[in-house]
């Protein structure tokens, strides 16, 4: 069966010769190699992924800390034109000096991950990936100054992530005197291009401000033009809190897991604690329906009956995962976020109740801005924001897009040929906020294709969409109008004088005449 | 400047609290959370990509052994209907018992990432990625059946990947009976949705062997319909060669860690044998370019003067990479890779030749077909393939569909709106062929924005629209001409007769002038 090709040239390897070349690969390499998978996959995007991944790590950490965030942001050419230092700096609780080293030097640590709070970072990459990045392309170490109080020392340390076995190297590391009381600066030296306009930094920090009005970013570009985002708000946004899986969604493996690591002794107090939404009388139920003892011990459950069990979870009627786990934009915000990009003739937003996917909660909002300064013949123009950061790679690949497309836009009275998004003067924004958003990607510019999401984009859109076919008909409609009307003063007249012909009137009689039937005409029905 | 929030609702944390939360993440745990970018993120998606990732693993395991691939697709409906076991057996070398575990139970293991050599696995993911997915979604392990020969025992195994710190966990051990004298079997138990039509199982599976003439596959699908894909050639494609990164493109870390960890004890040496196209004339030409001692030990350049190195290498002429690292698909079967899909009136396809990335050698080649029975009034449509295997997802997030957007189709005689694929009875057919190929995410369905892979991609396409515009340019011209005929037909004759009105001509002498009237006119110039 196995029959050797007849070409003599071709020397086959045994399954012995292959064994020899299996390997581990680290983690760290395996980053290297498909650094595009990170967000580096060219000069430009180089630059904005570095600067995003500090900035969003800033804003996480002082957000947790309840403070105000203000972020300096610094683009600095080094020497070349295709070489900057970016420097991130901000008002944030600091960081404890153990702690430095893994969190800039080490790919997949970090505090996020482990837990469900919606927030800008998740996965323990994003920084240390730009760091390996900067390391890469110009052999420079990140730097890192930080203070945790002004009665505390700040520290100093250099550090670069070793590829080999993925963890920190450190380079330098001291105690230094600094200017401020409290903060994190990161600076970390790479190749880059900047530019300004479409995908840059300047569209990121714009976006940023507009979502998060709580956050001021002092931003000095390469040829030391400034920008100052002043934030329009004094209040942080609520805290979301942490919350437990939803039962709905859980997979059966999830479930296993969880069975066996739980501190409950009981199945119905696990049930009860381990998830969110399950009430002790819903506990009872979904034992009974599945079958299994309340009092059963979790760990034997996980062994035979675990299918039986996620059965009665899906079945049971639980209420929907709570909102405070989520913080939206909100409704106002969203129209403001548009007005800033455009001037538009009329706006509409929505936000969403949660749903889950995967027993992760979710809320999408949307909003959709038609008319004004919108450009015209062009297709609509969709900005996506995931968690308050605006995405601005990969839309191609994204499920906000695919989802707007479907909405199917020709029903609310906007052209639209298939497969592509409606042409016309529109504006529309989508944004996702979960405690666990799932991107297509490490470099978190796209999320995934889960059904469950792009259903509930669309709800959001088409929910804009009613609001704008009204709109739009009621501008149809006195187009209309203005148009019978015009077609009725121009015409009248010349009725009158048939008329008068016809009927042999008086000039009176057909100036009145005229008057009756403008007016008849004018209030008539439409149609 | 850390100023507290007013709301005392808000209770921020210190930088010790924060520092309880830090932990590590396995990759396991890591892609667990995040198994959309494995490609699992909705159920039709998941079994397709199961059943993917084991026919690449068995097709390069055939060719590495010089095997003409036979492979053997079962899906099997498991009780319900959305659960399936994939049964992918080969007629390949085998694996050793001591490796099954680690290949099918262990995350990044594998022989193919640490060598520049074509395949289609690369990184180590894969397979045990669906086993996980499985495990996950049905609590079942992975079985492997696998014997290295008819001499050797046949292994049965089963595996499952422990999340918790990305070990293989063996559930069952034994030596079988096994009918197949050579070979591997994978079982994988899974939730998904089975579908035909496009981005199925079967659209994949005949596409495979639209690319792969040399390979046999016997597909059953769940209702229990059998397709035979038979080979058409019965030899195996050339093997790829292994080869070294090229000088252009390679970054300072990268050449860092190739000076700290190559055998060479000179930086001559180095250059000549760690680098593909480097000569011994060329390496004495970059070490005086640099300003380096030949004989320098490569450990002392890696700390000083590998940047003034790295300029010369990239400011040397060196010639570009070999083909034969490479193995295209070839012209001839490109087209018929689209003849398969469609019957088209025009073909063009065109194989580049190598350019490199990041030091790393590509080839791209591209098709177009036109007319016939390609559907009319709709955008036109892209095949990708990326090392013989069809990419079916993340389309819209792929380098092929911008730089096929990109190409500008209105100067080759197609309609084409802003931002979008140009439409017409046009068919599409992009293949990268590479030794490492820079995909979008591990579920390898979108190649990444590389500026060198964009613009290669625009230039084969381009070659192909300008035959196509010639094509279009002589098909309009025909169509004139006929329409020329048919006004000449039409009219002629009253012109005869106004000519005999006007001239007095008899009978004969307007029979005549119409003949010699028609004929120049039908041979005349076309203006």
């Amino acid at each position: 069966m196995a029959k050797k090709t007849s070409s003599d040239a071709r020397k086959g390897l045994t399954a012995a010769d292959m064994a020899l070349q299996q390997r581990e690969i680290s983690i760290s390499e395996f980053f290297t190699k498909n650094r595009h998978l990170l967000g580096f996959d060219n000069p430009k995007r180089a630059l904005l992924t570095t600067v995003k991944e500090a900035v969003d790590n800033s804003l996480d950490a002082c957000e947790e800390a309840g403070i105000l965030p203000q972020i300096w942001v610094d683009i600095e050419e080094r020497g070349r034109e295709d070489r900057f230092a970016v420097h991130v700096r901000d008002n944030g609780p600091g960081i404890l000096r153990e702690q430095i080293p893994r969190i800039f030097g080490k790919l997949l640590y970090g505090s996020k991950f482990h837990r469900l709070k919606m927030s800008r970072g998740q996965q323990g990459i994003g920084i240390s990936a730009a760091g390996m990045y900067g390391h890469l392309t110009t052999g420079k170490p990140v730097t890192i100054r930080s203070r945790t109080g002004p009665e505390q020392d700040a520290q100093y340390f250099q550090v670069i992530v070793n590829t080999k076995d993925n963890e920190p190297r450190i380079v330098r590391d001291r105690t230094i005197e600094w200017e401020f009381g409290q903060g994190t600066e990161v600076v970390i030296e790479l190749e880059g291009t900047f530019q300004r306009g479409k995908w840059s930094v300047d569209e990121y920090l714009e976006q940023t401000a507009t979502a998060n009005p709580h956050v001021t970013i002092h931003y000095t570009a390469p040829d030391g033009k400034r920008t100052d985002f002043e934030r329009v708000c004094d209040e942080l946004p609520p805290e979301p809190k942490e919350i437990k899986p939803h039962p709905y969604g859980i997979e059966l493996g999830i479930l296993i897991k969880m069975l066996h690591e739980t501190s409950s002794r009981k199945l119905q107090t696990f049930l009860q604690s381990d998830f969110c939404r399950v009430s002790r009388r819903a506990s009872l139920e979904i034992c009974e329906r599945a079958g299994i003892y309340e009092n059963a011990r979790p760990k034997r459950v996980a062994q035979k009956e675990a299918e039986t069990l996620l059965k009665a979870l899906r079945e049971t009627k639980l209420m929907n995962p709570p909102m405070d786990c989520i913080c939206p934009i909100g409704e106002e915000l969203i129209e403001a976020g548009m007005r800033k990009e455009h001037e538009a003739a009329f706006y509409s937003s929505v936000t969403r109740s949660p749903a889950v996917y995967r027993g992760i909660p979710f809320v999408i909002e949307a909003g959709v801005a038609y008319g004004g300064e919108i450009k015209e013949d062009t297709s609509a123009k969709l900005m996506r924001y995931a968690n308050r950061v605006p995405l601005l790679y990969s839309g191609g690949g994204c499920v906000m897009t695919r989802a707007a497309i479907e909405a199917n836009w020709r029903q609310y009275g906007l052209d639209q040929s298939n497969g592509n998004l409606p042409t016309g003067p529109v504006l529309m924004l989508v944004h996702i906020a979960s405690p666990w958003v799932p991107f297509t990607s490490e470099s978190k510019e796209a999320v995934a294709f889960y059904p469950e999401i792009e259903k509930e984009i669309i709800l959001a859109l088409q929910d804009c969409g009613r609001h704008l076919r009204r709109y739009l008909k009621r501008r149809r409609r006195k187009a209309e109008e203005k148009r019978k009307r015009e077609y009725i003063e121009k015409y009248i007249p010349h009725i009158g004088e048939a008329l008068q012909d016809i009927l042999g009137f008086d000039d009176g009689e057909r100036t009145r005449i005229i008057t009756d039937l403008t007016e008849v005409l004018k209030n008539g029905h439409d149609g």
